[in-house]
């Protein structure tokens, strides 16, 4: 795997956000967006499908299906303000997998437990599907 | 062209949004993701290439490059929130195309300025490329 290099004032801004919009895409070419919660490992992103409410079984999101088809996946970090001169955005372009390890997800979810606290609240199962995505190339783009 | 109906409820989130994130994917199936402004006219998104400094000309822009290539787009609209039972968001699949009536352009571009004061100061010229997206499809999620 090659290294990416993600310059420091990237990765500051990536350690700190909160929420980051993934997109994937199905077979058929159609892209797909939510907004998800996430953890960065050195260039590994981790997202797992948590207890939110969902309308149907983690394997039948459509985010994982897509994953499961096509593997490709883009994640978009920004703040939107009022004040344009004050916008930036980091796009990640990566590949996503579904993590079949067990320790690998146990370590996983392990650290979003540690960055959402919302997460201690037994809204992140042991057995949660968590997705990997490795990246491949960023651009950043505003006051980073 | 079908016509697709939005909910009330769905209809003022969007209306309300400053920003929303648009998917878009090139011939190669892969997906990219960017913050946008738009203004919403019934059932059609508007948005433009503005004058917030840009790497590339408008015509070489990455979105630009993959609604010619494939026209196939999601938007998403969303607000995090750390209390998440209030977390919400709505997708939305459509169709995008470079808009290319003269009286179009123009329309949409009145539309921008009028939501965005920041589009009055010069930020948005008269012969700006703009993109058109007819939705086909929303799906609603959490708390609208």
């Amino acid at each position: 795997m090659a290294k990416i290099r993600i310059s420091q004032a990237v990765q500051r801004r990536l350690e700190k956000a909160r929420v980051a919009r993934l997109a994937t895409v199905n077979a058929q070419g159609q892209p797909h967006i939510v907004p998800i919660c996430f953890v960065l490992d050195r260039a590994i992103f981790y997202t797992a499908i948590d207890r939110k409410p969902k309308q149907v079984a983690p394997e039948k999101l459509r985010r994982v299906r897509n994953i499961a088809a096509t593997g490709r996946a883009a994640l978009l970090f920004d703040e939107y303000s009022e004040d344009w001169s004050r916008l930036w955005f980091v796009l990640v372009h990566g590949r996503a997998r579904l993590v079949t390890s067990a320790s690998e997800r146990k370590r996983a979810i392990q650290m979003l437990r540690k960055k959402y606290r919302q997460y201690a609240r037994g809204m992140l199962e042991e057995d949660s599907v968590v997705i990997r995505i490795v990246v491949e190339r960023t651009t950043a783009w505003g006051r980073i």
